[in-house]
């Protein structure tokens, strides 16, 4: 199964346009999970046990067990979703970006080591460091377009338009990314929810493709605009990440039930404006 | 000492632009090393040791670790160049770009855990994605501006200077890069060498700020064009690198001394246009 097809399938069967991102802070966890050789892969496999019914995918944040030399339990965490919950996609948040024999690592390292079914990919260096990510056809490729924080701007938005025309950095990489680089249809777009009007115009541009939304909670992207601008036709094409919301809801051994209350009202919330 | 200072030294001590890319592919390793369990770090470390006086940095592209799950060789290829070769600054290129606590857990990656001197960023995501790597005065930050593929030219060539001027984007890049996000002195960037006018362009735009210039070699692109485009007042300002011409020049048992010779001819070819 693509992950466009498990995509679909956990949007259906979960009823939910929720992902949850796993983005495991030791000094945000539990005291009674604090010192464990295994505490970033304890704690996200409970968040993960406690939620999976509720999402779309999950979202595991490389930055955070690559600081800690804890790739092995990244590995065995996303074994853990495929064996416990299958067809969930796990979408590998690595931001990679680079050309040839080394972007073919990079999908070595997603896709082969650590089992991925999408990636988040960079796209500054253009069609050739996109390329080698499609030769994995089952997965998913998703690229950095209208980024949430405040110096997403700074490039994104500039006119490339040319005489006469407006069309900014990240509307271009839109319509590039979803028309003529999108030859096998696997490739989505990340577009943050604190521009709802930016994810109403890159829905425009791209049809159906399907965009990973960040910035809600606590970045304070809000819902109702994010859904209403973002869902496709049948209220799907979206996946609308919360990570710190959810993971440190609670912050005691009930950790794991906090979060999938958390879980529950954002998925509901999400799903009143479909 | 910072990393702009090693590399001032590293220039001066070596008389050497040149800066040697680990990308370790062992289906180019010799024989005899294949099937090794530590052949990645036994492969580096020869080529290191053959070389180290014949250059002004290394950069180990994580990528080729990261596939094998090597990242243990990785951080004692690092620990190896800073033990036996002290002075010699170590450019970790992975091309992060990430924002906020992401961010911060990125360089803690490359700064805390591999001990690299610089990394190399990629700049889509803006000035607070730059930002957190920062808070480490000492290091280089290498940012992403003009890259040798030719794909490099799908966003980075394109004008975003309004009406009636014309900027690429890749311009704006050096000029905030080079500008106000270099508060601390500590930014690089990398321009392509299959691009001299555009080098040229760069160095215009951004003063002695040091240039990481890949593209030579296998790529295509030209040493002396590099060298007289990039090149600042007192003959420096370069980190010219060259991979697969250094590492693969070999094919045997002899392929660290071949490497040297490599390096060799690299290095005073590029010193011939100073």
């Amino acid at each position: 199964m693509t992950f466009t097809q498990m995509l679909a399938a956990a949007w259906q069967k979960n009823n939910s346009l929720l992902c949850v991102g796993l983005d495991p802070d030791p000094a945000k966890f539990p005291a009674h999970l604090k010192g464990r050789d295994d505490a970033i892969l304890e704690f996200c496999t409970a968040i993960v046990d406690a939620t999976a019914d509720l999402v779309c995918a999950f979202k595991p944040q490389i930055a955070y067990f690559a600081a800690r030399r804890a790739e092995d339990q990244l590995e065995a965490l996303i074994a853990h979703i495929h064996a416990k919950h299958p067809g969930i996609p796990v979408i590998l948040d690595a931001k990679r970006g680079d050309i040839g024999s080394t972007a073919e690592q990079y999908a070595v390292e997603a896709f082969g080591r650590f089992q991925a079914d999408a990636v988040t990919v960079n796209p500054y260096m253009g069609r050739d460091s996109v390329e080698p990510w499609l030769a994995y056809p089952d997965k998913g490729v998703i690229l950095l377009c209208r980024t949430s924080n405040p110096g997403g701007s700074d490039l994104q938005f500039l006119d490339v338009g040319g005489p006469g025309t407006q069309e900014r950095l990240y509307e271009r990489v839109a319509r590039l990314a979803g028309g003529e680089w999108n030859t096998t249809g696997q490739i989505g777009l990340v577009v943050g929810a604190t521009f709802p009007a930016e994810i109403a115009r890159v829905r425009a541009l791209v049809g159906d493709v399907p965009l990973l939304v960040p910035g809600i909670g606590a970045q304070g992207g809000d819902i109702e605009a994010t859904v209403q601008a973002g869902r496709t036709a049948d209220g799907t094409g979206l996946m609308i990440n919360s990570s710190r919301a959810i993971l440190y809801a609670g912050k005691d051994e009930n950790y794991a039930a906090a979060a999938r209350q958390a879980a529950l009202e954002t998925r509901d919330a999400i799903n009143r404006y479909r």
